[in-house]
């Protein structure tokens, strides 16, 4: 998984009806200072009411099926946590 | 998923059965300013009957298989929507 | 789905019990020109007999399990077509 | 699989049902000297009782859904062993 | 699948129930001339009793499982042959 940020929406009127009434969120992965790492976005779910700007855990994969609500929905990636807190606990200079 | 741009097309007469009649298009990526991101491209099954240059929506992996009519189908690309509005709401500067 | 060349073959006497008597291809991914992109590769199980340059459809991941003749085998890529023409219609210069 | 380094916790209280009361760790990547590869991470789910800053191995994709108690999940990565040892004895300068 | 060369193994005594008695080796990714492309390394289990230093055939993903005697197992990368040959036909120079 990765925390993301919601940055915006899709609409798609015509589309698979197993979408139909879903959520399909613009989400951009954050690097580990919670800052966006780059230009990059994919489109999510959206599983669990997530607002705009918030940070969120997506899942990728065939486990995004496993999300609630999406049984065999043709998604990859699914929107499944409002993240609370990311904290990190790395030495720097330590290596490994 | 992700939003891409419908270029072309592939033929292949000599296939697998569970592709026949299936029409595989030529998308190509598109950035979060639906511009083309770079000269990439990917071939997905279309199950939308979406049509040239429209931008669409893709789903990737086991998924793919979710769409519309692709149960047990070799594809891992499915185009699933058409775009009507993509709306980034970003706030420009601000980090994370 | 990607389009790729069959440049060469992988021969395995032990190899696991469900890849005896597959053909195991090399291919090397092309560009939207239909020319190499890079020095790259990937292993793909034949399913359609195809033939030394020729350019073919690949499916990855477990969708390649749902080739034929795949079910159930340890393979994550699987050759599913013979490309006959790969036309692109993109107007260059025009952005999205 | 990969060998990775606990670096963190992600905390999110409002989440998919099936993620209560698992532990959501940030794991670093290492590179085959055991030293952070780069400014990556992911987050996957524990299932060993791992502890900060250990190595461990880490599975992705559906099979992270295989381990211990991780069936039906919405998880595409997770903590699978604590790694004891990690040894190279590769040639150096010795092509192939 | 990929073609990579044997170059390691990693111990782990605490680990998923799954994953008892299995080898878990450190496998370098080779490039078409067989060399080592880059510092790179993943961890793959053994299905067919493969030795130090030899060249592997490797699948990834779901199809990992389908390995002999991996089912339902936390793996997502299994060796699944030994490379006996592995030969290219290109023709340098030649597009597409």
């Amino acid at each position: 998984m990765f925390v993301g940020k919601i940055i915006g929406t899709v609409v798609a009127t015509r589309k698979d009806p197993k979408l139909e009434g879903r959520k399909l969120l613009i989400v951009r992965p954050l690097d580990e200072h919670m800052a966006a790492a780059k230009n990059d976005y994919l489109v999510a779910v959206d599983t669990v009411s997530a607002g705009y700007h918030e940070q969120v855990l997506v899942v990728q994969g065939s486990s995004a099926r496993m999300a609630f609500g999406m049984k065999d929905c043709p998604v990859d990636s699914a929107i499944i946590g409002i993240v609370d807190s990311f904290v990190i606990e790395d030495i720097p200079g330590e290596s490994g």
